[in-house]
C-alpha cells in the first residue's frame, strides 16, 4: 500500500485524462530512441502505475529513463530473448533495455504455463528498471491467477543489519490474487522500512525522519531526510528480517535470472546495469479445484480484515490493494492528478528529447 | 535468523546427543497417540528445528501439541489424502491431525515435481501445528532447490494496520536456497514485528518491551510484557507492509488450500483447527540452465554481504541462515542445550503421557 500521511491530495491538482496521459508517455518513450513496440508496452506499465496511485513509479520515471539511456546505461533499442523454455520455466534476456517488455512477455508466459501446469515462473537477465512490481503481479489476478513478481536494482540502499554499508537495492516484492468482488489483493512493497520518496517528502516538507528508516555512516539512526537522501543507507524493513526478504529479492530476481549481484557490484554508475526480475504466477483453478472458490474466499478473508475494529473510527481498517483499487476507478473517470512542479519537470524532459509536450496548462486538449 | 539478544547462551547448559534426543520426542509423540510413522516423521522435523536452534519450534512444542491432542483440536491418528493432483500441484488433505507428516509429503511431491517441470507447489487443508516452516524449505534446499513454506496459525494475533483487534495468526513465511559451499540461505521469520517467544523472554527478565511490538486495547504502544501476552495484539513486521505479508501467507496456507480462514474463526478454543500449509519448490538447473551456476552465484552473493564493514569489529554481518548452520554444526557434535526448567517440562508430559523420560540430570544414557 503506497499511501500515506504524506500522500499528495489529488482533488487539490488539475486532472489529465489518462488517454492525453499515455499519449505523453509514448511520445517520451519514442522520442527516448524506443521503438514503437516496445514504447507503447512500456507505455501501458507507466500509465498502469499512474492509474493506481503510484506516483512513484509511473510517468514520474521518464526523467531517470532518459538519462539511463544518455548515459549508456540502458539501451533504447534491443532485441528480447526467450532462453531454457521448459516445461513451466523460463528465462528472458533482457538485451539490456528496459524491463519493462521483457517481464510483459514474462506475464504471458507465465500466466499460459500456470493455466497448462498449475504454475509457473520466469525470469530475467539484461535488464534495466521495470518499472512498479505490483502492475506485473496485478496482471496476473486480473487473468484468476495468483501473481508475484521482484526485481533488483542496481542502486545499492539497504545496509545488511549490523553492518556500515549498503549492500542490496530497495528490492521491490509484489504478491497479486484475484477475487470474486473484482478487487483484488496487491501488496506492492520496497524491501526497506521506507521508501526514498517518502524520505524526499520529509526533506521537502522540512521535517526530520523517524528513527528506523535511515543510518548515519556510523551506524547511528539518521533524522536528517537530506544526511539520508545523501548517504542512501537504508534499514530493510523491521531489521533482520527485511534483510532476508531484501536478499530473498536478490536471490529470485539475480541469482535465478544470471543477473549481476548487486553485493558484487563496483561504484555507482558501472554500465550496463544488467538488473534481474522475476515473475510467478499459480493457477488457484488447478492447485485448490476450483477458481471460483477460491475467489470467494479471498473475499471472505478481506471482509473479514476490512470489519477490524479501526483505531479511528474515521479511518476504517483496509487491505493491501484497496487504495489502488479506489484510485484506479477515480482516475480512470476523472484523470492522473499532475502536480506542476511535475509538469514543469515533463516539459523539460519533452524539449530534450525533441518530443511533444502535450500536457500545458488548464483546458489540456483530450 | 531466530538469535537474538535474549538468546540462551548454549554453553552454560546441559547436553543432550541428538540421538537420545530423538528418542526422548519420538516416544512422547507415541504415548500422545500417534501412529509409528507419523511419529518418526514429526519428530524427524522437530529434531531438525532443535538442531538448527530454532528451540521454540522443536521438543519445546510437545506440551502443546499433548493439549491439542487432548482438547481435540488435533487428531492423534489420521488419513492423509492426496487430492487434485495435477502436473505441477497438489493439494493434500491432512486429516485433523499434525501438519509435519503431510508437509513433509508436500515436500517430496513438490521437489519431484520441480524437477520434471521447473516449479511446483503444495498445499496443505484440514491440518494443525507444523513445527517451524525453515525445516520444510531448508530440505528443499538440501535438495539443491529454491525451497518457500508458510502456514496459517489458528491462534489470531497480528493487528491489521489502523485497528484494534487481532486478525491473522503469526503466520510464517520461509525460504530457502542451496549454495555451493554447502551453506544454505535460510530466511525463517514470523510476520509479526517480534515473536511471542520474544515477549515472553522479556517477561521473565523483567524487561519492558520496545515500541513497535504490541499495541494495548486502545491501540497506543504496549510496553507491558505480561499485557501483552494476556491481549496479544502484536504489530506486524515495521507496520503495513508486515499486515500484508501476513495477508499473503494466509492467502497461500488457507485460502489456496481451503482451509479455515484466521479472520473469520470464532472464539479461540473452535475445533477442529483447519489449519492450512504451502510449500513450493524452484529447479534452478531448469529456470537458470545450471544448478551449478546458481549455488556459485548464491555463495557470491552471500560471500558480498558478509564483508560488509561491520558496526562492531566483533560481530560480522551475518546472512539469514547462518545462525542456523553454525549452530546445528555445533548441536550435532555436542548435543542439544537442555535448561532444566524445560527438562521438568519435558518430565512432566511424560509423566502425563505414560512416556518414558530419558532425560535426567547429569550422564544420561546415550
Amino acid at each position: 500500500m503506497s499511501s500515506g500521511p504524506h500522500a499528495p491530495r489529488d482533488n487539490d491538482l488539475r486532472r489529465v485524462l489518462i488517454s492525453l496521459w499515455r499519449r505523453q508517455i509514448l511520445g517520451i518513450l519514442r522520442a527516448i530512441g524506443l521503438s514503437d513496440d516496445d514504447a507503447e508496452v512500456t507505455t501501458d506499465v507507466l500509465a498502469a502505475a499512474d492509474l493506481m496511485g503510484i506516483d512513484s513509479h509511473g510517468a514520474a520515471l521518464l526523467p531517470l529513463y532518459e538519462g539511463l539511456v544518455r548515459d549508456g546505461a540502458t539501451a533504447a533499442r534491443r532485441s528480447i530473448k526467450v532462453e531454457h523454455d521448459r516445461a513451466a520455466v523460463a528465462r528472458i534476456d533482457g538485451g539490456g533495455g528496459f524491463g519493462h517488455q521483457p517481464t510483459v512477455l514474462a506475464v504471458e508466459i507465465a500466466a499460459e504455463r500456470a493455466e497448462r501446469f498449475g504454475l509457473a515462473a520466469v525470469a530475467i537477465h539484461r535488464s534495466s528498471h521495470y518499472g512498479a512490481a505490483g502492475v506485473y503481479a496485478r496482471r496476473l489476478a486480473e487473468r484468476g491467477l495468483i501473481g508475484l513478481s521482484t526485481s533488483s536494482v542496481w542502486v545499492r540502499a539497504i545496509v545488511p543489519t549490523g553492518g556500515l554499508e549498503a549492500k542490496l537495492g530497495t528490492n521491490p516484492f509484489a504478491f497479486a490474487a484475484p477475487s470474486a468482488s473484482g478487487r483484488p489483493f496487491l501488496l506492492d512493497m520496497a524491501t526497506s522500512t521506507a521508501a526514498i520518496g517518502k524520505i524526499k517528502l520529509a526533506h521537502r516538507a522540512g521535517h526530520a525522519i523517524p528513527e528506523g528508516w535511515a543510518l548515519t555512516r556510523e551506524g547511528a539512526p539518521e533524522r536528517d531526510p537530506a544526511a539520508a537522501l545523501r548517504d542512501t543507507l537504508l534499514v530493510p524493513l523491521g531489521g533482520h528480517k527485511g534483510y532476508g526478504l531484501a536478499a530473498m529479492v536478490e536471490i529470485l530476481s539475480s541469482a535465478l535470472s544470471g543477473a549481476a549481484l548487486t553485493p558484487l557490484r563496483g561504484a555507482p554508475g558501472a554500465v550496463p546495469h544488467d538488473v534481474g526480475h522475476f515473475v510467478l504466477a499459480i493457477d488457484p483453478g488447478l492447485l485448490r479445484g476450483s477458481r471460483a472458490a477460491f475467489e470467494a474466499d479471498l473475499d471472505r478473508m478481506t471482509g473479514g480484515l476490512r470489519e477490524t475494529t479501526p483505531a479511528d473510527a474515521a479511518r476504517p481498517v483496509l487491505v493491501a490493494g484497496d487504495p489502488e483499487h479506489a484510485r484506479e476507478a477515480d482516475r480512470l473517470a476523472h484523470g492522473v492528478p499532475l502536480p506542476e512542479a511535475f509538469a514543469a519537470q515533463l516539459r523539460d524532459v519533452a524539449r530534450r528529447t525533441g518530443a511533444a509536450f502535450l500536457l500545458q496548462g488548464e483546458g489540456a486538449p483530450i
